[in-house]
């Protein structure tokens, strides 16, 4: 076949020049796996014609793009990254692309990436959001982390109230006689809230004392501090056990106990949640509540892209599990 | 002024309905700082009006998307995730959106991903890749991170050579009289490479004997296990200072180093290069040499943005410090 095109070639074109079939070419195109061979071809016949992918033209023709965006919080936690990262893998083994926006917890510019997403005809959007006013057009599918926005937008999210039930028991279990929830967050409805609600259950179920200090997004550190120092008397907290709303929190309040001059986990036990891990050698970096990250992120894909959004529940909250990261004593 | 529009509301009509300049508009759209009465008049206005920013409207206007795709191999390496974090920050700051595009170290999804990001007419790319062969048109300008494409291409990186001289010179600083350097990763041309080079000038100025084992991606990490084992006689390693490629090959050897019975670094001293930190208290998590991460992505975006290419250097070199993680004696 002639390799000089009268216009931009086609990927049937492509098919022609590799002697394959055009599922074949589309495989490749998309990352999917296909023999080695065949995609050796493939990639020949792309270079000889110069072939450029047409998004706009394989849009406008399928209606659809291929492409999910996919907006986080923060890229510097590794709970959001590992978000990312494992969504990424999803979609990429069902021949889709993420486009992935980090929004800094800026609520404007968050909602300039929904706007900007939806604009760009992307198949669907993936969004872990702190924005409670998020606003959010139907003609995009829509998939929530976290945060449940009513039951037009599918929201996925860890048993976050089992969390706090179990990190209550855990605590109880090792030992632990006198609790305390530390929480900064949002105080408007939203998923992680639960967390709480879940430790308070625990708590009276086991008929153990707890103590709460919940303070809102924006509130200095040194308030937690100010609150452990009211608790502190003679070389003593009130209580031997703290669960933690995150692991980041978690690890703020143990360099502030250690500062206190007690220590972890012989005075104090901590447990946070997220299940974050080191980055060499892999350990808990506290004792943690684990979300299930893998879970989480094959759930989102498989619901941004059902078909049929009639058959999609309102929140899907999928099973959490304790791991000690040696802030408790088991 | 009416809310009943004919078309869709402009800019023009949000500034005339807030009472306030078009530029502030903008600057409210874009995410950029304004006083705070300012910008919720402007969001009262966008609310009231149903305003949807129009993103091909203003890039086919002014030519421009303000959209920039990012693409890294990976979002668990806390190094790629941090350099995306940073490269966010400078766009924000400068009105301009990231779009992050995770290639998981496939040449096949990273050609797929600079094309689609060509299409899309996106304002720029930036672009950490390990493809040799990846291939770019001229019409968006792109900025390559750690990889010399040649001349056209402009680079961004660390000083990789000036990094890997100061591997030895620490090392041998600390009393190591006889030093290893590790890698895994492409032998063809990049930038990273020349921290051996650098590694072997630093050896050969001190006067200190060095040995080498350099391994091609994919190999097995066993490969490094087998080398150590070689090196090892009685009870002792043929060298006691190591440097490794990244802090993430590092993080092996010091495991393996331990499975021998080595002690880090008391036996034994690694480095890393990276400046990798720990989640919880930021400490380093090996010693190592520290990528300027903050600098490069500054870098990498104003060249991005820079409108007169033929202003632009082909290659800029980062200057990176050492910073001992407890896994040297200093």
């Amino acid at each position: 076949m002639s390799r000089q095109q009268s216009s931009a070639p086609t990927m049937k074109d492509v098919a022609r020049e590799a002697g394959v079939a055009l599922g074949t070419v589309s495989k490749v195109i998309n990352g999917l796996p296909v023999g080695e061979s065949y995609r050796i071809r493939v990639e020949e016949a792309v270079k000889a014609l110069n072939y450029r992918v047409n998004n706009y033209a394989r849009g406008l023709k399928g209606g659809q793009t291929f492409i999910i965006a996919v907006m986080v919080p923060n890229l510097l936690n590794p709970y959001f990254s590992r978000v990312a990262h494992c969504i990424n893998l999803e979609l990429a083994a069902r021949g889709y692309k993420m486009l992935l926006c980090s929004t800094e917890f800026d609520p404007v510019q968050e909602q300039n990436y929904v706007i900007s997403a939806e604009q760009q005809k992307v198949d669907g959007i993936i969004c872990l959001s702190y924005n409670p006013e998020l606003e959010v057009s139907e003609d995009v599918p829509l998939i929530s982390i976290d945060r449940y926005f009513g039951a037009k937008i599918p929201c996925v999210a860890s048993d976050n109230y089992g969390g706090g039930r179990l990190a209550a028991e855990k605590l109880v279990e090792n030992g632990c006689k006198n609790l305390a929830f530390l929480r900064i967050g949002s105080v408007l409805t939203n998923e992680p809230n639960k967390r709480r609600d879940g430790f308070i259950n625990g708590c009276e179920a086991l008929g153990v004392p707890y103590s709460l200090k919940i303070v809102d997004d924006g509130t200095p550190y040194s308030e937690f501090e100010a609150f452990l120092r009211e608790h502190f008397h003679g070389g003593k907290l009130d209580f031997d056990g703290i669960f933690c709303v995150t692991d980041s929190l978690a690890h703020q309040i143990i360099g502030s106990l250690r500062t206190m001059g007690l220590r972890v986990p012989e005075d104090v036990q901590v447990v946070g949640f997220d299940g974050i891990r080191s980055f060499g050698d892999l350990e808990y970096t506290c004792s943690t509540i684990v979300q299930p990250v893998e879970e989480i992120a094959a759930q989102c894909v498989e619901m941004v892209l059902e078909k049929d959004r009639s058959r999609l529940p309102a929140l899907v909250c999928l099973p959490v599990s304790y791991a000690c990261g040696g802030t408790t004593k088991g």
